[in-house]
């Protein structure tokens, strides 16, 4: 069983093990982002790994599609659909090998059956219209786990990785916005975020100044698309690609008037008084504002008329919140009236924000925002001398009880090695078992200098070393 | 996007969606044995969902190769591959479906590249080859993640569930079986188990018996599978599988006498006299309990001298945890010296123990194990007017803050509705706001009788509810 060759040890292409040190950041920051989102009566909801593929594909679109990570027919299946796939393959025109590598979904539904989750929305959906009997209403979840996309990996883009989903589900009563952007808030703050900004804007006002400016319905989508790279390229690169995606001139001069200096839905009005949904957007607007006054988002709330995110998804307010040092955003979301219900048959109101937990950390790491987490164990038990595992096993057993966590050594070191290896891994100290005395053990600490390196009662041991443990 | 057909909502297949209720549940269990864990100075770990198929496959046996969920090749390569297994298929013989509709390796290699986790120990072993040197020596580790398998699903057996493993890997001191047995223990009492037992053998020690007892040394893995069964089908069952399965009928019957009424280890030391393995094995569990009695493993151990698990894995002791009400065990474990180092190239000694998560539920569930744990939100903030969402939610920031957990009702509703929705849903309390009291707000409580159906004044409200919150 244990061939000895030294075989690929990394981990699979995009996805990371995660050691000790990281992984205590990654459940401190879920810790908290959890304990918020309960506190505002958010409920825990976790989905399987892997859905039926006829529940993930045809939501993503094409492009999402081919990322869906799909599993492999097993027995009979596979080998009905390994014959199926490549009759299918002797067809012309059928199998197509582009730049990114698709091959034509047809084919690939021949072997596979199952799909790796691809977001979080998708699987809400499906335990929406499962459970509609048994789920309050409105269904406020939260759920943090992770999701797969077979895509390039690059810097900070994996093919694993976490997202934390908060959302409502039931109503169009715009306390869900509030609440929602609300709960993000505090979550930041808590994490020690002081800076970030909760952008907003509105997919219906976006459509009402593209139409009041005189853009031709069918470039409506080219038109946001090319606006919402206003902060990268400035006015006169979005308007050279608002030309290019087919706008005319005189209309992407009027749109990017109305917003291109707009601080606040003020400037914005006038642009779109004769467009009614602009104006009910507005109102939208300010009746979100007015309500998240009342949660921690209300002072970081920033109204970003060029804002535009996922654009076939969206209905009503969008939000993302932006940081300094970051140049994408740390997360977002907003009102998604007609997706939630996909799978129910009837269309549901839903509002929901979404962090990516790798770009919170990215941020926290970069500036230095982990205080001091519990380490690697607080205590090293080791013996001295031969035939003393006993005694080691005993004195941790006390020392547990105490709640500090402990560490027996596994056999006999020298007291200069313990020493130096407890120091190395950042343990706070280390108790050292000599059999010739019965009653005492070394210690040596990195907290508390009176002790170090003195001989301590075993039954004075817990006094001396747990009250450290209180920061 | 949105599809107006009602969909296949079930979770696929053997997995399950998990609500809130039995969420708390599973999280409630995970949170104790990760404490316990790190309380004996165990480090967390956590690995990608999916592997190489080069790092899994080979590792489980044939049947075990083939419940690994494998993950379509993507692109040319998935192009390439359905050619390629188009024409093994065209080859007599390389396709075999059998009972279990396997599918012959090979063919499936050439669609698939990764696959999803089998188990925590394959994984385990790659880490400690990728990062041998930053890893302490030894290196103990826990990990709680669920792993996937494609087996039939039956009653209480999943395609997804989760294992909670704690290994010490190179050491070979038998403090490292006292360190893993205690945790377990531990973990198993504050879960609230009061009546398990640790079944305890020794690999070499049945080795070594089956020797003695003149069974010849190729059917010695036949004669342990057969003994294993002596708690399910008696004496007279297994001697007869015994000869089934090929051993002598005299060498079946003195391997019984041996190990058929052997309470404890002393009852074997005859049998394994001249067998120097055996008298091995002896000191070797006589030293384990010696110190796993400083543990609270101690009283927990009971020596099971026909105890088997997994043949082909574990070199040294084996453990099993055993509860009156469950035919299976809750878990197991035992020391492995060969299979960590497989990857690395060079032996290392590891010893471990994996519990089931879903077994442990199922038993807790069943005995009604589980307290009051944390429900939904404690209070429902509701209007009872128009045009008071403001106030609700000004309301719960006041309350959030002392420390309770709430939620604001999207909107106008009545009260009878109110209390009876919080009734249902198991909340602690519902204040009912209306227009007509700009200052006091009506509570129901589940809780404060002397509370319940009054006005309390708005300052008051924290107090009125939040000490509630202290059981």
């Amino acid at each position: 069983m244990a061939a000895k060759t030294k075989a690929v040890t990394k981990p699979a292409k995009g996805t990371r093990d995660f050691l000790a040190e990281e992984l205590r950041r990654r459940e401190h920051v879920i810790g908290v982002i959890r304990d918020v989102y309960a506190a505002h009566g958010f409920e825990p909801l976790e989905t399987p790994t892997f859905e039926r593929l006829d529940t993930l594909l045809g939501k993503y679109g094409d492009e999402g599609d081919q990322l869906v990570f799909k599993i492999l027919h097993r027995g009979q299946n596979l080998v009905d659909g390994i014959r199926s796939a490549a009759a299918e393959l002797a067809e012309p025109g059928v199998i197509v090998v582009g730049r990114s590598g698709e091959t034509a979904p047809s084919v690939e539904r021949l072997l596979a059956d199952l799909g790796l989750r691809y977001d979080l929305t998708v699987p809400l959906a499906r335990v929406v219209a499962e459970y509609a009997g048994k789920l309050p209403t409105p269904y406020r979840r939260f759920q943090i786990q992770p999701v797969w996309r077979a895509d390039t990996p690059g810097k900070g883009r994996f093919r694993e990785f976490h997202q934390c989903d908060v959302d409502v589900v039931g109503t169009a009563s715009r306390v869900a916005e509030a609440e929602v952007c609300g709960a993000v808030a505090q979550a930041l703050e808590r994490l020690g975020f002081d800076d970030f900004e909760i952008r907003l804007n509105h997919r219906q006002l976006l459509s009402a100044v593209v139409e009041a400016s005189g853009v031709a319905p069918e470039r409506e989508v080219d038109a946001i698309v090319a606006l919402d790279k206003l902060d990268k390229v400035g006015v006169a690169g979005v308007h050279a690609e608002l030309v290019e995606r087919g706008v005319a001139v005189d209309a992407a001069t009027r749109l990017l008037d109305a917003v291109g200096g707009a601080r606040g839905w003020d400037d914005l009005g006038p642009a779109v008084a004769n467009v009614e949904r602009g104006a009910a957007a507005l109102d939208d607007l300010r009746q979100i504002e007015d309500l998240a006054a009342e949660t921690p988002a209300g002072p970081r709330l920033s109204p970003s008329p060029t804002l535009a995110r996922g654009l076939g998804y969206y209905t009503g307010a969008i939000f993302e919140i932006a940081v300094r040092d970051l140049a994408g955003s740390l997360g977002g979301g907003g009102r998604y009236d007609g997706l939630v219900g996909m799978f129910s048959g009837r269309d549901l109101p839903a509002c929901g924000f979404s962090i990516g937990l790798e770009r919170i950390l990215v941020v926290m790491e970069a500036r230095g925002m982990f205080g001091a987490l519990d380490g690697a164990a607080d205590v090293l038990i080791a013996p001295l001398d031969a035939g003393l595992e006993r005694r080691c096993l005993r004195l941790a057993r006390g020392l547990r009880a105490a709640g500090l966590r402990v560490e027996v050594a596994p056999g006999k070191d020298k007291a200069g090695r313990v020493r130096k290896s407890a120091d190395a891994r950042g343990l706070r100290h280390a108790v050292l078992v000599r059999a010739d005395r019965d009653d005492a053990v070394l210690v040596w600490s990195r907290e508390a200098p009176d002790v170090t390196d003195r001989w301590v009662e075993e039954g004075a041991l817990d006094g001396a070393l747990a009250p450290q443990r209180a920061k």
